[in-house]
């Protein structure tokens, strides 16, 4: 039997693969992983579109847990769904290199992910560098790494792509609430996102992040009315992006055709 | 009227999305953009999996060709497949960009890439930098780009993704062979790319590249049959990675738990 670890894509249910979907339909337990992204279709809306019981993934599921739920693919058939691609989060790959130590059949099924999604502003998705993920800063008070990140990439011309933090209400969840939406899950926004570059600006005073700092806002992307505005992070921060995901890339130097492509989106959307 | 361009994923006809199929199945008129990858299902195969007439694009498309197609889109519902992701190649988002100044109404459909697909290797995707393109040194014989961003990401210690050439017999596109084999169409290697690198090496002795770098090969990311061997550089160019594609990593600083998963594909697979 096999552990399938599915990609979903970035947007809805019909972002599956075909083959993907004949997997799931044959699966004997199916689960979902809605953490550590956002997808515009309920689990509800999946399961009914798959035929199939989804059971929703605990994210605090202790290490017994997972090792439980990795040994039933021994006799089972599990498919294990993730928003994006499996192999885009350390995580998902943790459960792939358990498996493989475990010699239990493991299987991933690759879909879209931010990586290469993020190539729709018109940045060459070759000229990005390292990926920083900016968290609230009330997790973490004295945050420093993505502004490392970004100097870094800078040093050599690269892109940053930033990922922004997601933070799941422990509550609802506790009190088992299965119902994923805003109302129990805080997504970073881009202002604060650029409000936390500003902070450890603030604090290391090296002029990586200033008013001037050319920035990149994308909102839901892979979704139909995604979004992408650039501009100084001063304009950028008075700018409405609307529902979540959003992400922000502190881009490297510039083509001219990445250039125009950015003034292209000013003007068009 | 839309002009779609589509990504069919890495593998086979069946890695399309659920979404991409039901647009392809009602657009008017499909393209399909062979040169730029390698699908394991034939042309036929896609046409019969779709039910529907598949036209080759002209990869030699006249600028003007090429405005036509996109003009077309103004009156006709177009569907452009592409292998991959759309946005993650230049060409493509040139595509997108001309449509959107003509105001011509364009979407994507995005899909795996090996931008993400190559966090299989247990490599983490957080920490790749720039990505490089390898050419046959007999189309570049002065080639230095691969190796000066290899350098520059290994100084912020980033990995280097290095995507291999793919050259096409411009004699059987000519003579109107539609037939997307091997047997008309050069594939890169593993071992050539390290001999390309080495042959950069020879010339701009800053010791990048030596017999004891370590190197990840990968063949086939997306396929069931996917490889992973890492190693010195001078065990890899023994290794038979077998078909192609193939693509390369040259690593940057390791974390314990890319190592660890990097043996784990030594001895398993």
């Amino acid at each position: 039997m096999t552990l399938y670890l599915i990609g979903l894509g970035l947007c809805g249910a019909k972002d599956i693969s075909v083959r993907a979907l004949e997997i799931v339909k044959s699966c004997d337990k199916i689960y979902f992983e809605a953490y550590t992204s956002l997808l515009s279709s309920t689990i509800e809306e999946l399961s009914e579109f798959y035929g199939k019981e989804i059971i929703l993934a605990d994210r605090n599921q202790s290490e017994q847990g997972m090792d439980d739920f990795i040994q039933s693919a021994k006799d089972k058939d599990i498919a294990f769904l993730v928003i994006g691609d499996p192999v885009s989060a350390t995580t998902h790959m943790g459960i792939y290199r358990t498996a493989k130590e475990q010699n239990i059949k493991i299987q991933v099924i690759h879909n879209a992910s931010i990586f290469s999604a993020v190539g729709i502003t018109g940045l060459q998705p070759y000229k990005f560098g390292k990926t920083t993920s900016i968290p609230f800063l009330d997790r973490v008070p004295n945050l420093e790494t993505p502004y490392h990140v970004i100097k870094a990439n800078q040093s050599i011309g690269a892109h940053t792509l930033c990922l922004l933090d997601i933070m799941v209400d422990n509550v609802a969840q506790e009190t088992g609430n299965k119902d994923q939406t805003e109302s129990n899950t805080r997504f970073m926004t881009i202002l604060q996102a650029l409000e936390v570059l500003e902070d450890i600006e603030s604090r290391l005073k090296e002029k990586i992040i200033t008013d001037e700092t050319l920035v990149v806002g994308c909102a839901r992307l892979g979704h139909d009315d995604f979004i992408v505005k650039s501009g100084p992070l001063k304009e950028i921060k008075e700018f409405d992006f609307g529902a979540p995901l959003h992400s922000l890339v502190i881009p490297g130097k510039l083509h001219f055709s990445e250039e125009e492509m950015l003034d292209l989106w000013n003007e068009k959307k």
